[in-house]
């Protein structure tokens, strides 16, 4: 999985052959061959070990049984800027997931990987923003439908910034997020 | 123009042919090679074509003239609800869109379409948010940061409406842009 990963960064989905990977990885090309057919059932398998790994990183970080307001920071701080690993990189994990994405109606398996990694997302947020409803440090906002719109906007800074390559994506998106969304959520009004 | 974003519309762009193109259309396929020497071209020029006709609608009903409460919400509502025009079908418009957006890196002409269009919806919504601020209607945020975010987030609700064929997305997404973002924007606080 680390040898297909680490040569589709450097092919491209569209280019990346199953020699790339081969020449990636130590053992030989026949093994790549007896356990995957083709080359879209090898990604497929890599897509939901990026997932997995990702989202380890991801927990290790935000911790829902937090104090709710630092739980939601720690979400969009590792949302928008990435965990705090050196050895992960965040914009190369996010560059081949959008093209994972681009070509999910093409296969089954990584749609379904995709929504799972959506649905827990949102579902670690609504859990956080419903604590805070109930401890009283969040406005009352519907949960669920702020859950799905927090994950949408910080995903949609992230990919801002690859598709333009505009790293002032990714202060702006911040600063509005602040401003306009959590700033106005939290119930003493502090930022 | 109106044959080829019919036919594209019908076979999606991977399965498209220049043929599907002349079956749409009146005139001979021999005018269509003659003024276009690829499907690329042809399709980069119904990009063009598709965006004006949507911005040209969208324009009819925000006019950043008008109250800037107004504005900012019929901005929103044309963004995920689409013009309010039975002959426009804005989902087989945003459909074609995400279709165009994901191929943008192979292709100058439509990398640049789809720029010009985000740069002047942001421009329209930052038009919007700084009139309201100046009158005092909206708190003071960053304008600019806020028009991105605002452009972004209305844009994720279409794209997830779209990739999970979820009807919902639309109800949850304006719930959650009226209770996180636009009801703490109007300085008199209402919805």
């Amino acid at each position: 999985m680390e040898a297909a990963y680490r040569a589709l960064c450097a092919h491209g989905y569209d280019d990346l052959t199953m020699r790339d990977i081969a020449d990636e990885f130590e053992k030989s090309r026949g093994l790549i061959h007896y356990h995957y057919d083709t080359k879209a059932d090898l990604l497929a398998a890599v897509f939901e070990w990026m997932v997995d790994r990702y989202e380890e990183r991801v927990l290790a970080e935000v911790d829902a049984g937090d104090d709710p307001r630092q739980a939601l920071e720690a979400f969009v701080d590792v949302a928008i800027y990435g965990p705090d690993d050196p050895a992960f990189d965040h914009w190369a994990f996010f560059a081949a997931l959008i093209e994972f994405r681009s070509r999910a109606h093409r296969d089954e398996r990584t749609r379904a990987a995709l929504q799972g990694s959506y649905d827990r997302a949102v579902g670690i947020l609504e859990a956080i923003l419903e604590a805070g409803i109930e401890e009283g440090a969040f406005r009352e906002v519907d949960a669920e439908a702020a859950a799905h719109f927090l994950f949408l906007a910080t995903d949609a800074i992230r990919v801002r910034k690859i598709t333009e390559g505009n790293d002032e994506a990714l202060a702006q998106g911040r600063t509005a997020l602040d401003q306009l969304v959590l700033e106005p959520l939290y119930v003493d009004g502090g930022g």
